[in-house]
């Protein structure tokens, strides 16, 4: 069965639509895939999820093993019966956690060795072990064991980490060929070509992995402090050299502006925190920019957030009500805003994909960007 | 227009199941109403109170003229407005928020004096201006300006109080009747009667505010320390006292037991902040008794909280699921725990409502109890 068909090219650029078929649901691509690192994407209920039309959710291996555990995970049955989830989960596997999040790292050819965050008992992960972890946490799309490296870095560093991420990442997909699913359906595993903002390590990177069974391929080591359109840069070299039949996913971007720039550039998956981050520290994403909620200028603003991108919370509640529960700190400000931003995040990435099928794209982007910018 | 039908009183006990009118909604009696005091229920969606089929909230006067300050509510069109709630709205005067938050409190005769909690800034509420603050709110059903004694406290300051709390309750009267609604449904106006645990005390205020033309009764000053025995006698003896005819609100009650013996005890209305408090601390409520969902034997737990109270949360989520959401932070746990005890709660008052209009309340509560306390 071909998981992944393209339905349209836009000419006069790389964005493509397509659909990514798993078994829990079909992803229209382009796709902005919400992060639920621990079974939750944070202030969201899973049935506002799916009234919002999310049909790819994220969870975290590195998180996920920590806490509740493979135990628990293996006792609910998977990952989708314990959080309640019907749809496709994506599963990073923890190699950006590893490198970003913890101390007192030891890296050698096997795997790598690290403190948990949480109480700093030592655990070990090896390509194998990610995918066990994985395979346990019932992952529709699976991603392998890699090294992330920080930017800026050493060229040299960045060679012999690649070549450790390259290794790693075949024996993963060896894991992963010679295991079953546990749950009776199957999964995917994805590649995640790394070589920071060298151009001549990415394209190594991206020939090795795609010599390999992958089924999709990831562009890693992105978005980690680097210039905007250096990012650009780097995935449009990408994406030209990657297969063009394989889902794209450009993890850990971004705003909506990065959004519409690597649509441009031929990406068709996206993850980021911002959203359900921002939302709770009172930042609302909508057609006019983005705002800050708590401003004294909203305190008798009766207007919807949003007119144009509806949400639960854009079509019910108005800017005076939002600020007035952020400035007294209650719970449902946050919700509301991840309400929001989750929904016009999903919404938006609706709107890219019908103007790419009508062939609109590059004019729906100025026309984007011209209202979005404005406000700023 | 007869605001309160009462259409059955259980034989054996003073048991009642009521209906209120208003110009929002119908309240079933005996009814909690979840305290949303500034505006929220914390963290409960307008959406899922009706889907619970909550029929009336509580807001706070003393909280909603601090934050957003009438102003905002009067431009907002009132609170039912300002947050989107549709259905009728109760507000507490203050009184109680007066005497337990704030410092440096003054009264005279005229009013009170106080500082704010958040900001120190000095406040003078009169029974007037407390009745003007709520006409602006909009609130269905007003209380009055009252002294709300701490337990125990001195007979003597008790009869030196309430004679205030009578002068004051009778020029909240007078205010109502002299002023209009803003919004063009008719507001309702309770009595309090306070007393502490002191009978004559409470006789007295009974007969005082009875003689006077007020929408309903309120029971104050109780569920602030004292014994529940104690509780229950004064309530019982209150009751005895109280106009037939009108609704009875026992403020600041209670537990599910609390619950209980004072509809057996003839009370129709019910407020407090444990469903959500408790929610938020991992504290649910359940036809088995409370539970503490961070206990580590919940860790592999796949059942529902509560296979007999049907929630969104217990409909749809397992205990194990629930405790990691609470043992990783996630906001989602709070959420989840807030709509199951909310709709314990609204499901419980249901479930008495029908027992005693089918004249089996007295079996209903010592079944309830026989499951509900065995597990503690």
């Amino acid at each position: 069965m071909k998981r992944f068909n393209i339905e349209y090219v836009q000419p006069g650029c790389k964005a493509r639509a397509g659909v990514l078929t798993t078994e829990h649901s079909e992803i229209l691509t382009p796709a902005f895939m919400p992060v639920g690192t621990l079974g939750t994407v944070k202030a969201v209920e899973q049935r506002e999820l799916t009234e919002m039309n999310a049909e790819i959710i994220l969870g975290n291996t590195y998180h996920l093993n920590l806490r509740p555990g493979v135990e628990v995970l293996k006792q609910a049955g998977g990952l989708h019966k314990f959080m309640n989830w019907n749809r496709a989960i994506l599963t990073d596997s923890g190699g950006f956690q590893i490198f970003s999040l913890t101390k007192l790292k030891k890296i050698n050819d096997d795997g790598v060795e690290f403190s948990s965050h949480l109480d700093g008992t030592r655990h070990f992960f090896t390509p194998e072990t990610v995918i066990d972890i994985e395979r346990i946490i019932g992952s529709d799309i699976m991603m392998p064991l890699d090294i992330c490296m920080p930017n800026p870095s050493d060229y040299k560093d960045n060679l012999k980490s690649l070549e450790i991420t390259h290794n790693w990442e075949s024996r993963c997909l060896k894991q992963f060929k010679n295991t079953d699913s546990y749950y009776g359906y199957s999964q995917m595993l994805f590649s995640i070509c790394q070589g920071s903002t060298y151009k001549d390590l990415r394209k190594q990177s991206i020939e090795i992995l795609s010599e390999m069974d992958f089924d999709g391929n990831a562009i890693g080591g992105l978005a980690v402090g680097e210039p905007n359109e250096l990012m650009y840069d780097i995935v449009d070299f990408s994406t030209d050299n990657l297969p063009q039949d394989k889902p794209r996913y450009l993890m850990g971007v971004g705003t909506p502006v990065d959004i519409l720039e690597n649509v441009e550039r031929g990406v068709d998956l996206f993850d980021c925190v911002i959203p359900t981050r921002n939302a709770r520290h009172g930042r609302l994403f909508t057609s006019n920019g983005e705002l800050n909620i708590k401003n004294a200028k909203y305190k008798n603003n009766f207007n919807s957030p949003d007119e144009d991108y509806k949400t639960y919370t854009s079509e019910n509640f108005t800017l005076a009500y939002l600020r007035h529960l952020f400035i007294s700190g209650e719970i449902l400000g946050m919700q509301l805003a991840s309400i929001h931003n989750v929904g016009f995040y999903l919404e938006f990435m609706k709107r890219i994909r019908i103007a790419i099928l009508e062939g609109r794209f590059i004019e729906f982007k100025k026309d984007f960007l011209k209202k979005y910018l404005q406000e700023k």
